[in-house]
């Protein structure tokens, strides 16, 4: 019997069935026949392909397609910047700095400080922002360089955007966005325009190239209530329809199907220090036995425990994380060790993605669209 | 018995009841007193308010003491560019004008070509734009210079605004809206948004000052939706409430309350020639009788004649707009005259404006607001 969930932009609650979210959004399973076309561009496949963690999309064909015939496209994702970036937010912007450097495309990356201030009673504006320049750093980490990561702040880089949004949001009537989003009579204004903001995104480098530039977007599945919106208008206002690919939710330590903002202990942040990742990891949820004997006896669970799956995400060597998945399941590996092991491989993340973190500082402006617009 | 009448932002129908118009909105009648405290430090009344064209306010005195106390203060109108300015809507301008010189304010004009799209299934929004430059030279050519008059088009100059408008859009409901609007399902998330925009440019001068700097908004009493809703959130935003000083609205050629963009016989532009200015007017209604004859025994009936109303809106002399009303309603001024007197006015109105209009040309940019912010 399934359990019960539930999934949109703002909520992910209960155990996600990815099967039946990606067939009730109508996006389609990632087949051989796509992972092999992109192969044959990129020259390999990304691990988090592989391994099934991104596993739907929209279009990725058409776009893999449209590379072959030499014609050009761009990356697009994005972040609500409303706290400290968690090391699982990183793993989709891993694949996008693969997929800028394999394909060789710009990305357009939006920092929604508006969304996150309008979803939240609490949160200042300004706070959500100091977050967006925050949150910037993580990402230009990963090793990007201006001429290819061009970074917008909602409130900030609003200018490009708006004419695209006007046009997007005289297409959405409040039936539209009431029924995509659940919105209620007393959800804020702000909030029921935002959509035509992330969705004039993915016809941003059509206008500033001047000529059909379509996107590819990868991210969680919950942000298909966008982008189903967006490639519904796309061709009445004369911009080619975005693709996508979706991705499952990173695990809470805590063994839910998503981390939750509200406890920090579901998750390991890239500013927590090397004490706190060792605390947090040996505190995690397992799903494994009371004791080491019958862990020795009957084996663990791999696949709802999110030590294996952090495992899974961040270790680049197959072999290693078979052998784990394995010797999980066979009682051989108990879950201290297997703690200790996924401690070494995340310390040595973190430390090197901090050192990069802080050369960024100071050099957000240069990477936003603004400045180079101007 | 009253007639029916209906005044939103985007629709004057019936004939308005200027009275039970006012009462309805809340707002309160331009007393005596206000009139001499203007009077005070002004030095002068405007016939414009001396007439009772604008007839009634929120907080004008509030203003007004304000300034007695040496504070500062703003100016704030706009309009809605969708297709040419008639000479009606110069009327509020030529009082903003007036104010801006005899207070040495400044004045924030906000040209809403993004509402005029949300709200007309058929408008381009590069049309609109268009309009807002051009209508922008309407404006100018009243004789501002570019430190007295900040322009602000909404698609092009949404950057120093759109963080207010945030603010002002999470504290107002789809349900406030709706009822405050009239808004229905089907209406596009644009128009739904568009308040925040026009309310922001309210609170505006307050951040770029760095100090409360409350405005003064003369208008058409059809805007006091906006700036109720203004009112209502201002304080709880950090921002002074801001004041209005309303108007009746430019009676059509034809007669009816208000002019409509759909008949350009209804209005006269302020780039029509000559020959056009004396066909419309030559044309228009008066309520006049059937024959000379009976105009001279019965007299006229000026109250409903757009002819004397808009020698009560362009003739600066008290006496010559009195001696017109009176030889109108005895009988001695027949429709014929006074309709050659008025083409004499709005001819030279026209010419001058004309001249000043085409010399604005190509200085648009110099005024607006982001040209002196960047």
């Amino acid at each position: 019997m399934d359990e019960e969930f539930v999934v949109t932009p703002w909520e992910v609650r209960g155990r996600v069935d990815y099967q039946k979210l990606m067939q009730q959004f109508g996006a389609r399973p990632l087949t051989q026949a796509e992972v092999s076309l992109l192969e044959k561009y990129a020259g390999e496949v990304h691990p988090l392909i592989r391994r099934g963690f991104f596993y739907a999309h929209r279009d990725l064909d058409a776009i893999l397609k449209w590379h072959g015939e030499g014609k050009p496209w761009a990356l697009y994702t994005g972040r609500g910047p409303s706290g400290p970036v968690h090391i699982g937010h990183m793993v989709p912007w891993i694949l996008l700095k693969w997929l800028s450097d394999k394909f060789g495309v710009e990305v357009y990356f939006q920092m929604t400080d508006d969304e996150k201030f309008y979803d939240d009673p609490e949160m200042r504006l300004e706070e959500a922002t100091k977050w967006a320049y925050e949150n910037a750093l993580d990402v230009i980490a990963l090793g990007f360089t201006p001429d290819k990561l061009h970074l917008i702040i909602d409130t900030k880089d609003i200018k490009p955007l708006y004419p695209i949004a006007a046009k997007v949001a005289k297409k959405l009537t409040w039936n539209t966005v009431k029924a995509t989003f659940g919105f209620t009579d007393s959800t804020n204004i702000g909030l029921i325009f935002y959509p035509s903001l992330q969705i004039a995104v993915a016809f941003l480098p059509t206008e500033l190239h001047g000529r059909p530039t379509p996107v590819l977007i990868p991210c969680a599945i919950d942000q298909d209530p966008y982008f189903r919106l967006a490639r519904d208008i796309a061709e009445s206002l004369g911009y080619p329809k975005p693709a996508t690919l979706y991705s499952k939710f990173i695990m809470a330590l805590t063994g839910e199907s998503k981390m939750s903002a509200s406890n920090p202990n579901s998750a390991i942040y890239t500013i927590d220090d090397e004490k706190t990742i060792r605390r947090k990891i040996a505190n995690a949820y397992t799903g494994g036995r009371p004791t080491a004997e019958e862990q020795r006896r009957l084996g663990g669970n791999p696949d709802v425990c999110p030590v294996y799956h952090y495992h899974m995400l961040f270790d680049p060597d197959d072999a290693s994380v078979e052998k784990i998945y394995h010797s999980c399941k066979s009682g051989a590996l108990l879950c201290g060790e297997c703690k200790q092991m996924l401690y070494e491989k995340i310390r040595k993340f973190v430390k090197q993605h901090q050192e990069a973190r802080e050369k960024a500082r100071d050099k957000v402006d240069a990477y936003r669209l603004s400045s180079k617009l101007s």
